[in-house]
This record gives structure tokens, sequence and C-alpha cells, in this order.
């Protein structure tokens, strides 16, 4: 029995924060039912796209969940959709969004229908104005704390990692209402902002005191790791590998690693500076990192690898994803986290289940997402109570559809 | 009543990713009791530090706990923390750590004490190797495709995202295993890495499926928006703007504001292109890029910052941490996230409560981190059940403590 067996949550998204939040439940075993628009929302095409030019972006986000396709602008379409969301089960009426529609879709409207209903909104910024990863993370100064030392030049973050902390805040917010509903709290409304979970997270990472008490701001140290010691070398094949010291243990491991203990020691000396300290090692790292320069330079990475792993010490190469695919076999079948499944209609790859093994249940294997509307009839059926003749009227009058070839349209 | 009241959640933790899993935990209304060794684990200087020495980093990520510190190398310790873990309560026997202590604090040997304990354990890598954010993102790829295009330098994340990312799951996990116990499923162990949530995230994100099917690697795309269109542009005021056009609307609105409607046409019409395909905007991001820069050279931020907004456009300015808490009223008081809190031996600084608005319980006020072991005494007398004698027994030998200036040991 997966761990979130018999929940059953509403999913009315786009892009990658809901839709993340939606599959994440998916992959603990929950039911997850997305609804869409006729011919797909605003994310049906994003990019990356598969060779068959079917989004992959699609595919990743909505593995294991149940799509359903309506036409939101009918009174008939958005009467079903009510009806989803609020379908009775003591375990139903979950719903998730960031669609934001005002009147028929909102807490106060659908709360009507189910008392008890939670709903997690998740808005771009608290004034309910659309914000985006890329736009919230400039504005809060992330960019500018990125990238090379010296240079002026803001970086954005190339990973959506807002989106994706956001979207899993939208998992742990609605599980936490569902438990206080279970303990006869009630239903609820849970609104959170993407930029409001930016701000927190500088606030809880210790920058807005630091802003605040410290004066100035904290500049860009290139791949250093901030305020301790880590620092990327490249060696003697061209290769570039990352070493940690930022626990006493892993500094003097690397230390010895590398046999630069009386180096380290000369540096103290001069420097007057005791870099058993992890904030002396980041104050002083551009003449820890000239120490350990030649040594990575005069090495091939395989010079060195085994004998890092030997002595536990924390690092890793840089690769592409690509290298990594063919190297590393944490992202092979070799790990029980992946499996290749057959996406439908764009293709068979490497596909992930969710990271945490639940000893109690395993671990549900990794499923594929449906094509848009796969599931309209079942859930058309299962969760309204609609007869084969209603759902087949619905569909001639295209209130709602399934996938080309499928179902009566097509017939 | 806040929406996680009653739940108690103990932690054995150090850096980011749990601390901040705990520290949600609290700020949803769970009592969070962290256990820490005599004078602070890995995590208790570190950087951001306040004027005072004192790091701003515990204070971010311990806001709402309560300490105790025990000297783990001793037997009775050991058995304190154990007592602690599995301590009676239907709504505690929740452990959430990242210390990996074999022999006495892993879960076949707690779970004797507690059969119906949840322990969620965050590990580096599913080897049980030890791996931070900094080393599991360049061997995942991230840095290869951040930074400026044509760059061959690989550019590391400033902000932990996958220690954000992974902190975020160990809460949904604990949530999920605690909803499955509460419905007769009993106490299980959870287990996930660090690694294996920054690779499952690709594979989400669809980075796998893209390196699979269309072979080649992703290239650095500067600050651009990935598969539509976003740029960043310098404006006539030197000041920095990010302009997204993802979805239709964006793209829409940002051709009438920019007046740039019949320069993309022609754009449109010498390339064959569609630019209401976001794909097509994503491939010829350039040209249009190339269409719109003399708009923003030649404008300041103010010339058309109002104008944007009532469009409703998508965009923000690139701001340092520090010009966004002066110009950015979300990061101030206004927003009732945020409250200026003060925090023992730091200092006072705006503090953020979580993001999430619960309808029914409201918002918990931000509150302090504890300095190390400042509820020693309170945890050992309500959740061990001591007496005011055996807990200064414990003092007077050491196995315990507290704060320099409190209790018996100070006295």
């Amino acid at each position: 029995m997966s761990v979130l067996k018999g929940m059953r949550v509403v999913e009315g998204s786009a892009f990658v924060a809901v839709p993340l939040a939606g599959m994440t439940l998916a992959q603990m075993g929950a039911e997850v039912i997305r609804f869409d628009r006729i011919g797909g929302g605003l994310d049906a095409g994003r990019w990356p796209l598969a060779p068959t030019k079917q989004s992959l972006f699609w595919a990743g986000m909505n593995k294991g969940k149940k799509s359903i396709a309506v036409d939101m602008k009918s009174d008939e379409g958005r009467e079903l959709i009510s009806e989803i969301i609020t379908a009775r089960g003591d375990d139903a009426g979950l719903f998730l969004t960031n669609l934001r529609v005002r009147g028929w879709m909102d807490y106060e409207t659908l709360s009507k229908r189910r008392e008890d209903l939670i709903m997690v909104t998740l808005m771009g910024d608290r004034h309910g104005r659309p914000q985006v990863d890329y736009t919230v993370n400039p504005a809060l100064g992330i960019p500018h704390i990125t990238g090379p030392e010296g240079s002026e030049d803001p970086v954005a973050n190339a990973l959506p990692a807002w989106d994706l902390v956001a979207g899993h805040m939208c998992v742990s917010a609605l599980l936490a209402a569902e438990r206080h509903r279970l303990r006869g709290g009630g239903g609820q409304e849970v609104e959170l902002a993407l930029k409001d979970v930016a701000a927190a997270t500088l606030g809880h990472l210790g920058m807005i005191g630091d802003a605040t008490l410290n004066g100035g701001d904290r500049g860009k140290a290139g791949n250093a790791l901030y305020g301790a010691y880590g620092q990327d070398f490249v060696c003697a094949d061209g290769r570039r590998v990352m070493v940690i010291g930022l626990t006493d243990r892993q500094w003097r491991g690397l230390v010895k690693a590398t046999g630069t203990g009386d180096a380290m020691a000369a540096l103290e000396r001069s420097l007057g500076a005791d870099l058993s300290d992890e904030g002396q090692r980041w104050q002083h790292r551009d003449l820890i990192t000239g120490v350990l320069k030649p040594w990575f330079a005069a090495r091939k990475v395989s010079d060195f690898a085994a004998m890092f792993n030997d002595r536990g010490l924390t690092w890793s190469e840089f690769r592409t994803v690509r290298e990594a695919m063919a190297q590393d076999p944490d992202l092979s079948t070799d790990n029980p986290m992946f499996s290749k499944v057959m996406s439908p209609g764009v293709g068979s790859y490497l596909t992930p289940a969710h990271p945490a093994l639940f000893s109690a249940s395993g671990r549900l294997p990794a499923v594929p997402a449906p094509v848009l509307g796969a599931n309209t009839e079942e859930i058309l059926s299962d969760v309204v109570g609609l007869t084969d003749a209603q759902i087949g009227g619905l569909l001639d009058r295209r209130v709602v559809d399934v996938p080309d070839g499928w179902g009566s349209v097509a017939a």
C-alpha cells in the first residue's frame, strides 16, 4: 500500500510549481486528477520537446496523474470541473491550483458545494500579480551573488529553483491542512505566493539579517562554497572537480589527501590565521586555492578519484547531463529510483520515481504521464457518476475531449 | 489553532535541508525539538555571522524550535536523546535527521523503543556517502547550463537549491508517513538522498528525456528564459530589467507595450516564423532581443514601470538584497509574512513566517531561534519526565548543557 493511497487531489495548473506538487503527490500514491482546457493549457507544448514535437516537460511534470480535457468556457464544462473538485469522499475535496480563476473556481464558490474543501492556491506575488521564477529571482538579489568573482553582470539560475521550492511547499501545505481536517478542523483556503516563498527563504538562509546587520551586499564568489571552503579545480586532463572542506573532517581530509599540510600550516603562520575555523577558511579561500591548484593541475581525475573515494572526501566532477548519464550509475537503472519508461507519443527514456523510499510501502515505480484527456471518460464515470450516454453527449457537444483516435468523438 | 498544533517532531541535524524541514514544520505550528551536542553541532557557527559573531544561519534555520544540548558521547546522553525521540504521544514519535549515526540512533534500534516511530533520514547519495549541494549540482550538469551563452565555464548556483528542495521533501515525506500511521499503517523508516532529489528533478523537468531523445546537451542561454521568451535588458539609467513573454498573453502584452508590433511582424515575414508559438520565440530569441534592445536602452525604468504594471506585464528589476529591502515593500513589514524580530545574541531584523496563509488558523508570527540549549531543562522535564533534582544532576555531570548564565551549571 503506497503511503498516500486513497487520497484524491484535483489539480488545475500550468508550468512548474503546481504540476510538480500534484506529481509529487501522485508519486506517493495519491490519485491526482489534472484538468485542462481542450487542446491543452498554457504548458501543453512547453519545451523541451521530444523529436515527435510532444512536450517532454508535460511528460515529466504529469507522471502518474489522470487527465481530463474540458471546455472551461462552457457552463456545462465549469459545472463538471466544480463537481470533480468537490466530489464526495473523506480523502477527497483537495484542490491544488495556480490558475486563479475568479468566480466559479474560487474558494468562496467551491466551498459552498463542499464545506470542508481544502484549496491550495499558488500566486505570483502576495498581491495576486503574475510572477515567474525568472522575475522573482532577480527582484530578490540572487543573480547578483551568482557567477564569477569581480564580474558585475547578474547571472540568472538556469534551474527554476523557486518554482521547485514553491511546488514542494504546496505539497506540505496541502498535507498539513488535510491533517488538520482529519482531526476535525474543517476545510480551509491556503494561499501562498512564489515571491514570498523566495523572500522567506532568503530570510531563513540568514541573507536578510546579513544585509541588515553587516551592511554591504554579499558579493559573487564564483564557484566557491559560501562561508567555509569548497572550490572547483581544473585537472591535468582538462576535467573539472569540486572539492569540499566545509566541516573540520572534510577539511582535514582534503589537506591530508593532497599532502598540503605543511603548506597550510605555513599559510596559517604567515597569516596568523586558524584554518580549522570554517569562517577563516572562507576569508582566506583564495590563498588556500593557491596552495591546492598546482596539485590538481598536475593530476588527471583518474589519478586521484579512487583515493579520494577511499578516504571519504566530499567531491565531485563537473559533468553535463549527457556525461552524467553516460558515467554516473546514480543516473541509470542501477539506481532503483529510475526505470526506463515508455511515455506515449514521446519516447522511452530514464524516468524517476519519488526519491523517498518508504519502508512500509516500498517505492511506487515511475509511470508515464497521460496524454491530454486520456482519462476523461473514466473520471466522468467514476468521480462524477455519469452514464455512458451522458458522457457520449458531452463528447458530441465538445464539452469534454479525449485524445485523437479514442472515444466517441473520434469514432 | 495553528495547522500542525499538537504534532511533536524531533530533529537531529546540521546544515540546510533538515534544519529547514524542522523549521518549516515549526512555522506551521508543530513542536520541534532540535538536539545538538554540547557547544553546538556542525552548523552552530555557520556563515553568515552577525556583528556579535553569532550565526545568522543558525538564527534563520531554527526559528520557533526548542533546543537541547546533550553530550552525545555519553551513554546517559544517548539514552536521553533516544527517550526524547521515542517519547509517548499519538502525535509524537516523528524523527527527522541527516546525522546518520549507526547503532544507537538508527531506525532499527529506535523502533524497538517505539514500534510506530516514523524516521525520515536525508542522506548525501543513495549509497550513504556524503554529498552537499555544491557537489550534487556540478555532478548533474546544472553549472554547464548556467551563465553567459558561449562561455565554457561552469557556473555554480549561489542558492543551495537542492538543499531547499530536499528539505521541503523531508517535510512532505514526514507528513505523508504520519498520515499513513494515523490511518493504521504503522510507523516506518523513510530514506531519501540529496543527489536523488536532484536527479529526479532533472527528470521531472524533461532534461533527461531531452538529453536522451534529442542528443546533444542543452547549452547556456545567459539570462534568457528557457523555451519561450524572457530576457534581461539594460535601461538608460543603467538599471537592468527582466521581461517575460512566456505565455501568449505576456508576449502580446510586451510587444504592444513596447510598440514593436510592426517590427515583430516584419521579423516573422523575413524568417517565415510564427512568434505566437512559444518555441519559435525561443529559437529566434536573439533577433527578438535585437528588436527590443533599443527600446529599453532609450528609457529609464521610471519611464515605463507604471505603464508595464498597468498593462499587467510580467517583469521585474534586478536588485541586490539590500536594494530590494530598500525599494520593495514585499521585503518589508508591509508584507504580513514579515515582522521585525529580536533574535537573542544576534540582533533585530526582518524575519519571515511561513509563506502560506492558512485561512482556518491564520499565520503564526515569526519567532526567533533558541540559543543553543535554551530549552534543555524544559524538555527534560516535560518530555522525559525528569525531576528538578535529576536535571540538576545531569547538568552537574555535564551530560546536558544550558546557555551561559542559565541553570545550575552557570549558577
